[in-house]
């Protein structure tokens, strides 16, 4: 059979299907949003705001670009690029034209975006949707459609000084979201491999040894050797010796120890990987963040391009309603994202290179803020409290009845000096349903309008909480507000309103 | 055959296609975004930024929350709410489970969100990506992924309050963008309906008709009734009647006199549709904003879902290279977005009852924002003008060798002030080259570390355009900032590090 033959094949029998009636018969109609996505109401919104407000201000402050890519890529850009996460990218259907897929995350763009362009070097970030056919754990914030807010420094410069800022930039961005204490541990790709050399490891096992070292955050330290002699064919031997490198935790000092190592100072790699290591805390020592950082052997992380140091930040606290079910950790876990991390990154000095024509290799370190659980966390804190999701000032109401032009004309003169007002759009709304309205959503400020004052061309501003009148002079929105209020209020010159709408015109005033 | 059968003979057939090669033999690497997309470059950013920024402070004065839908929906979700335009819906790919669809627009979604959580009135905006399998016109702004910025006004209000204020928000916004002129038509899906009624159109023809009638922004009229002869089958009386009233333009005056027209006011839709578009600009005239907007009997819009007062904004100014190329007009134009076309929206009352299952309604008018075609056009602006693509406020740079550690100290101390620093990332860059950064990336500060200011306990700054000294006393950075920089400087205690680091400890200073 040729390619053209099947692909004529394979459309017959899906329009037969289609006759036949469909996808599995079902026909009623469902009302949700697909599997591990959802909505974000106001609410949710308003503290999405929040944190992303707090994550761009830093990332700023580190003198951050930003650059956004499509959702979907050519499929190939992403192929070979996950490992045995590749199986969780979702394709998009052949409608004719090019194979697409969403993106998986944001580093292979990236990585795509500064070979297409031949960007040497950039330091950017980029927040935005990942999708990952994964088994949603909603509850602890494992969905399928999540998003990654990415900072990333490409370009080749001395060693450890950008991948020192980029563990700045986690300590300050964790910090100011006030999620309570964290660690984060740090590693090096080079390390790890000259551990598992020295230990006895064939070159070959590296990767499947690697990832089963990741899993030791979740599972105790038998747990994990049994895999590797029994599931990898490890001797008990090199895991005994594994397991003695992999428990260590320390600073600078672990690092100088290690680098007297017998063995480990044999290999040329873990050589390599401490001295930088060294440095790295050198750094971080000026930039003040050695408090919550631990060099951590055990630290691996699943993803296959990282080269050099590595990193991931957790969270000491434990949130009572993130912790999974059991059912929920029968899946496969996210590609990167532990249980309890919050962050992570580190340096990937070939990626840009497999996209280059030419393989000229572009040297990166980044680091991805995992926000959706920071979202969980944040939205089970408010959970209780009264978020506002609107930035209202001032509604203009009204006492009486048939003041629906007045209400629309004051409330145009504020939009016009830039004052955020709302109007009820009644034509003659109770002055209770008014005032509730403001109760409900937080409105500081009423403007009631009473024939009587319009006759006089003031307006009353009356403080909603205390039911104190403002604005006649004593400032009800705070400096630089008053003065755009009395503008307004002037603006709309009312008793000529009244006369223009409702008595024949009597010349001028 | 059973659907399992189909099922099963498909997965055979793609996998024996894989075997032979996969699709279309196709292997050369192609580095590229898919069709009909674009990466977003920092200067782009800042552009999309500051369009957004504008857009957004307009939706928050007029009281609205934000929501955030997923970027795909049930398939069945999208089923039937766009007509002909179907076709154009990106699909996923069936890996197993549901089956999904890429958004259209916002107003689906947003439809089927207000249905999920039963709400009944909502002032919602929503700034997000959908999707169209189009023909690109990339040049004009026309993409396959692109934004839309959506306001909507859900609830059972009085008539035309609402409408009235979405016009003001098309108005406001397209003011403060300063894209030039514009005007906005509006026009009444009653009013066509009881106009095509009163001139002999048969009733199942009222949507086709309305399509023709739709291209009259860029066809000439003679060409226009030709299609409604000969393709729609219209006789050459019925089309000059309909010739007549879609010449018609102009205000509360137009509106007024058709409600005196012999035929137009024996129509029960288009008295409706009348004398609310009457009640419309007398709030228009409130809203200050009837400078612009024109009745407008030409105007009618392709999307099936309006159901009353209906829109569009254009902008006078041509654009010379957002002018199509012949072979681009070719293409189906993009549903509801016209050559010119850069806001439409208007009253959609029975979207959220096709969701409900009760068939409940929920009457909504709203508006959207043609995003892309700003982003053109202010692109195009900018194309000669530097744009800045970061916000750094000063460069930590030394003008001798061996001061890494106090750069980064300095720097690391600038951040925690919340002062926005950069360094490079080089242990000894010449000053030049760090000068040269700065003038690049429009950077306005420089501080300078010597090994004098040092040992003195200070730093230099320098203007790097007029490269005058401040920050000795005059407020190099403006106020506020100023004394942030004073502690940043003196909790570096910079004497002191140098004999830490560099000089054995000689007690304390």
């Amino acid at each position: 059979m040729t390619l053209s033959q099947i692909d004529e094949e394979v459309a017959k029998l899906l329009q037969l299907k289609a006759q036949l009636g469909g996808d599995e018969g079902k026909h009623a109609f469902v009302l949700k949003t697909a599997k591990g996505t959802r909505d974000y109401n106001p609410k949710q919104m308003a503290i999405r705001e929040k944190v992303f407000n707090i994550i761009i201000s830093c990332f700023k402050r580190h003198g951050a670009e930003t650059i956004d890519t499509p959702v979907f890529e050519l499929k190939e850009t992403l192929t070979g690029k996950y490992g045995e996460d590749s199986k969780l990218i979702y394709d998009l259907k052949d409608q004719g034209g090019e194979l697409l897929s969403l993106r998986y995350d944001l580093t292979v763009p990236f990585a795509r975006y500064l070979a297409m362009n031949k960007i040497t070097n950039i330091k950017r970030y980029h927040i935005a949707k990942v999708y990952r056919r994964d088994n949603p754990a909603m509850t602890r914030g494992r969905y399928r459609e999540f998003y990654q807010c990415d900072f990333d420094i490409a370009g080749q410069y001395d060693a450890m000084i950008a991948d020192a800022e980029c563990l700045k930039i986690v300590y300050e961005i964790l910090n100011e979201l006030d999620l309570g204490d964290f660690r984060i541990k740090v590693n090096d790709r080079r390390i790890l491999d000259g551990m598992f050399a020295v230990c006895g490891v064939p070159d070959e096992k590296f990767r499947t040894i690697c990832s089963t070292v990741d899993k030791l955050d979740k599972m105790a330290w038998e747990d994990v050797k049994k895999e590797m002699v029994n599931e990898k064919g490890l001797s008990e031997d090199v895991g005994d010796r594994i397991g003695e490198y992999v428990s260590m935790q320390g600073g600078q000092d672990l690092a100088e120890r290690l680098l007297q190592d017998r063995k480990l100072s044999q290999n040329k790699q873990a050589c390599a990987g401490l001295t930088d290591m060294k440095l790295l805390f050198s750094y971080l020592e000026l930039f003040q963040v050695t408090d919550k950082v631990v060099f951590d052997l055990s630290l691996a992380r699943g993803l296959d391009y990282y080269t050099g140091v590595i990193y991931e930040a957790i969270l000491s606290q434990t949130i009572p309603a993130l912790v999974s079910t059991p059912a929920e950790q029968n899946g496969a876990d996210e590609a990167g994202v532990n249980v309890g991390s919050v962050a992570g990154g580190g340096r990937y000095d070939g990626l840009v290179g497999m996209f280059d024509p030419k393989g000229r290799k572009v040297p990166c370190v980044g680091v991805s803020i995992g926000i959706e659980r920071i979202f969980s966390i944040m939205e089970q804190k408010a959970s209780s409290e009264k978020v506002r999701t609107t930035e209202t000032q001032v509604l203009v109401a009204s006492a009486q009845k048939n003041l629906l032009e007045e209400r629309l004309k004051l409330t145009n003169a504020l939009w016009n000096e830039g004052i955020k007002a709302e109007v009820l759009y009644k034509k003659n709304p109770k002055l209770l349903s008014q005032l509730q309205h403001c109760e409900e959503t937080g409105i500081p400020l009423v403007a009631i309008l009473g024939e009587q004052e319009l006759k006089d061309g003031v307006v009353k501003l009356r403080n909603v909480v205390s039911r104190e009148e403002v604005g006649r002079g004593d400032g009800g929105f705070g400096e630089g507000i008053q003065s755009r209020w009395s503008k307004a209020v002037r603006s709309c010159r009312f008793s000529v309103l009244l006369r223009t709408v409702r008595q024949p015109p009597s010349g001028r005033r």
